[in-house]
């Protein structure tokens, strides 16, 4: 495991830690004057050294940073109805891990759990971009209201949106667009009718990812994989 | 959930369940009389009765089956290096919602985990089935010894065997064989060196999945995912 720090606030010479990064900092037994790694989500890794502990945050020097572009000029948008805790978490773990470039979470008429609060999502998106190492942290949007989603949805003009469908085409890569890619994964119990029509006036590609009926989980990591194969990511 | 269970034996009236589906029926307080619907691994789907419920197994009358035929002619075979425990069963759950239909796990040199018992897999297998409705039962071979499963692959003459490996090549779509494939994925720790001659030596393509450098059951399940794709199952 790559020990590596998240700091939320980076300038020319020190970088800035809360307090759940603290408590990392305590189990680790870190003290003033360690050199620790660390990450700002925005593509650059850092060494540094520890300066000031204090209740609720930390400071470390900058000795060193190495900053990478991303890879991917296309982004690809995971936006999931909000779903069972383990199934969400395993899901939203391994699309960063993959290289997700936004999360959005929207709660559909037969979501068995309500959105998540901002900090549960935002923490578990950090822990994951640590473990694997990713340098840059994805959006988050989480909606409420499946409308302010579907209005978000309406204004994006530059991403083409595909919705995961046992009843769509099969995945070709002709469905494959230039630009962005927003990949739309309804609740285990699939969208209601009046989701479905709206997804229907907005003209949507419907896709599905063979005859198997796959679990929530499964069936989103699937076409986060396909579809990063099939733009070139793999 | 679907509540389904698995019986080891199937005549032409009768279904046998061991103790692990005995212990199912305890706790879901099933008592004789009861209808059940159980797979047997070969395809079929019954219906049933509870008729006998002794101290270490269970018999149950069959009314029903329907038989389905598997969907696919060539098989994916998943030969991965026995991990952590939580990271092999993530992968092997997985791979069976996926329709795998061969596991293979062996030992490697930097493996961080002995082989498994061969009960403690087939158990593995058995309750991911119930849990996705997978109507095949994937073969589950174990090798202790690097050399046996080496020996094993030799003799396989109908299956081109794939190595994931981030040196290789990145995919692409010719290098799908026709019949047969077995994709090789090995510890975090990679291959010794030793065991990457023995490879070498049998001519093995090598393929990496991107860049990013990927958890053992991540880089697996994006294996399984993408030659899944490439081979028409979704």
């Amino acid at each position: 495991m790559p020990n590596v720090f998240y700091s939320y606030k980076v300038t020319d010479k020190e970088a800035f830690f809360d307090v759940h990064e603290l408590h990392h900092f305590k189990v680790l037994r870190l003290k003033i004057g360690d050199e620790i790694r660390f990450i700002d989500g925005n593509g650059s890794l850092f060494k540094g050294k520890i300066r000031k502990i204090l209740s609720n945050m930390a400071i470390a020097s900058i000795e060193e940073s190495h900053r990478r572009h991303k890879e991917w000029k296309d982004r690809i948008i995971l936006c999931l109805a909000s779903s069972k805790w383990h199934r969400e978490r395993l899901l939203i773990e391994k699309a960063i891990e993959l290289g997700i470039d936004e999360i959005v979470e929207f709660e559909s008429q037969y979501s068995v759990a309500h959105i998540r609060k901002f900090e549960k999502i935002d923490l578990l998106v950090r822990n994951a971009m640590k473990q694997s190492m990713n340098l840059f942290k994805p959006k988050i949007r989480l909606f409420s209201d499946f409308n302010d989603f579907i209005d978000w949805m309406r204004i994006q003009n530059d991403t083409k949106f595909i919705l995961l469908d046992p009843n769509g085409e099969r995945i070709n890569d002709t469905m494959i667009p230039k630009g962005d890619l927003g990949l739309i994964v309804g609740p285990e119990g699939g969208f209601s009718k009046q989701e479905l029509e709206i997804f229907n006036s907005l003209n949507l590609q419907r896709v599905k990812l063979g005859d198997r009926i796959l679990r929530f989980e499964t069936a989103a990591l699937t076409g986060v994989i396909i579809f990063s194969y099939l733009k070139g990511r793999m």
